[in-house]
């Protein structure tokens, strides 16, 4: 089990992340076969044990109705034994990932004859603040420790048992191939003061990553000392350019803004260029309005629309991450009036353009300021498995560090290593 | 000239950074040539306007010791014709860089056809605080645009008038070539709550990086909303190890040592393995005495360096940067206590290891926490030019997004572009 709350819980904090640093020192120098040795005897006792995942389980789904979870919260927070089986699976698809450490990033022989390596190293300790979802409790942990670094868990209430259970199989089996177990650490207690107490720790705690609703994301940045990977949510737009062929927009975007509503990825916003309003915006107005999606528009695009009581579209419309069934949508007279839109009402997440035209295509890759550009292809493909990083820990709206997909890599940092023969300053 | 101050300092403030912003927005747009023709005609023009130059630098001379300048402080701030020209070659030798900007830093073709760039492209807006010295504004502006960044450079009052001539000349040339001149802006006005303006405006500066003394540093990081780039001074070791040669070790560290006092990545801290010490020891002690460096050390240390009059070093001194002719000295057991030693006092800079023996050295490289670790070389060579990155804007202590020495990919950072054909998630 991990260790036992203390009375004082700032003591409690401090001694968990002086602990995690310790074991991060340690997982530095563990090979990659230990790390993936580990993930898959975890697969494998995770299966193995499914009958007591769903005993702990079953506790914290006897306890949802007084947390006030909505019978959709609790249906996620649920284990079966096929939703044990994808953790398991997700654990072996971790394993089979390439290990970033101790990659070459760069490499020179100086003029002198002085070596100089650029070498990918863990960060070190990860501090992961998350909402319930049992199953993000394993890939975190996964993700983290696959890329060398210790991690403190800090998950949500409502998924306590479940994710101590999960925990402590995890450490089981890290003990059994000779990984720290201190590099995995979950936080038991429910006091919230806790995530405060370790925001305070830089000394110890080398990144913090939120993932929840903004409010999280927003207090965690405010008061961490050490550096925050940050995972707003998206104000993504898809953008038909005059030279779009239409069925393949009126694909995207329908994929983009219905796959999956409530998701960072999902488009908020659509912009389509005047040549092509009069033929686009009729097919897919219905196209939308058969799927339960509200239209916010503006004047021009509310006229073509065929679709009655459109709305008109405010500027809060068009700055809004409505998570939902709803959409804004605009007509532009050029490609530059919807780059201009995107920069200055989207969020910097994903973004797509339905074009034929290169240079209409190339022109929006460079002008739009956001950590992914899709050329026709959906915003919902911005994603670590979709890109082919594997499992990811969250998406960043960051420029600094890490943009877009966090997976392994993203996790790390370099150091240099310069190998000489005596070499000195002249 | 640049935008003059306005009586409203926050709005001066607000409308410099604004302005950079957009400069910055077209600036990525701008192709590598034109930036090397920028550099090179500036280069050019530096070198006809050294008169010009010269008498704005008087300006500052002459006001040098209202400021209470040494001596020292002063021959640091004047400029003759000889540095002028190197400023100018400085420039060359930028301009000669290759362009980071557009570089595709990793590619796949996914199962699916969708093809995934993850392309190089400017952070955006960098806040640049410096202390005096004329050249480092022009190297910090030929930095910055290289890379693809506006930036609002704020140097030391000493050097007010030299560093407002050298940014007329960089922004004239910038209109000649189609740069975007706001892309170049020097804070004019002497008022220090500018810095604090612009560490306040997160939404339009992408990085601040402060160069200078500690606490220039510790203010720029407590009131920063945006990242920092932080270059705290080294508190850097050469560790002396059982399979050292010793005729190096003494090169090294006393190279490390004197050749410039003062600097970050100049050695603070000797460690000698035991086995070694009795005959290390005694001819290090009057290379260092020889030199007028100090020596503290601890009794076993004190008792073999045959020096008069050492003094036993305290916790503070293993943790001291010195920045000056004093070294503390100790002597160790093992590698494990010099890595120990290391990790627990050192600033996490540059640490270097002198030894013939292979696995000394690869743990010494794995376990030693630092930017950069010397193996049989010189702490001193941790620096842009000596790694081969060119140009440098300071030395990163920090893990997160750049560590070691700070060139021109590590103003960068990357968005991922995806090309597909109809692509849509399933």
């Amino acid at each position: 089990m991990t260790t036992a709350v203390q009375p004082d819980l700032a003591e409690y904090c401090r001694e968990a992340a002086r602990h995690a640093k310790a074991a991060a020192a340690e997982l530095a120098l563990v090979r990659g076969e230990q790390k993936n040795a580990w993930l898959k005897q975890s697969a494998a006792r995770l299966r193995e044990q499914t009958a007591l995942l769903l005993q702990a389980n079953a506790e914290d789904i006897a306890a949802a109705p007084r947390f006030g979870l909505s019978e959709a919260a609790i249906d996620r927070l649920r284990l079966t034994t096929k939703r044990i089986d994808e953790i398991a699976v997700g654990l072996e698809e971790v394993a089979a990932l390439p290990d970033p450490i101790g990659e070459v990033i760069e490499s020179s022989i100086r003029p002198s004859g002085l070596e100089v390596l650029k070498v990918r190293v863990p960060l070190g300790v990860v501090f992961f603040i998350y909402e319930s979802r049992p199953n993000v409790t394993a890939d975190a942990a996964a993700i983290c420790i696959k890329s060398g670094n210790a991690v403190i868990l800090r998950g949500g209430k409502e998924a306590a048992h479940s994710s101590a259970a999960i925990v402590e199989i995890l450490r089981e089996t890290a003990a059994e191939h000779g990984l720290p177990t201190d590099a995995l650490h979950l936080v038991e207690t429910p006091d919230r003061a806790a995530v405060g107490h370790f925001l305070g720790l830089p000394q110890y705690i080398d990144v913090a990553i939120p993932r929840g609703g903004e409010s999280l994301i927003r207090r965690v940045v405010a008061e961490a000392k050490m550096p925050v990977i940050k995972h707003f949510t998206g104000n993504c737009h898809v953008y038909v350019d005059r030279a779009a062929d239409l069925a393949m927009a009126e694909q995207i975007t329908i994929n983009a803004k219905c796959q999956r509503l409530g998701v960072c990825n999902a488009c908020e916003s659509l912009l389509v260029h005047a040549d092509v309003a009069g033929a686009f915006l009729p097919r897919i107005g219905s196209a939308l309005s058969e799927r339960g999606i509200e239209i916010r528009a503006d004047d021009e695009a509310r006229r073509l629309l065929l679709v009655p009581g459109v709305k008109k579209a405010s500027e809060e419309d068009y700055s809004a991450e409505f998570l939902g069934p709803i959409i804004s949508v605009k007509v532009v007279d050029s490609l530059d009036e919807a780059i201009a839109h995107i920069n200055r009402y989207g969020s910097h997440h994903t973004d797509a353009i339905v074009t034929g035209d290169l240079a209409a295509a190339r022109q929006f890759a460079v002008r739009v300021d956001s950590a992914a550009v899709m050329i026709n292809a959906s915003t919902r493909l911005n994603d670590g498995y979709q890109f082919g990083l594997g499992a990811e820990i969250g998406i960043s709206t960051d420029k600094f560090h890490a943009r877009g997909p966090c997976g392994l890599k993203e996790l790390t940092t370099y150091k240099y290593v310069a190998w000489g023969d005596g070499h000195i300053r002249e």
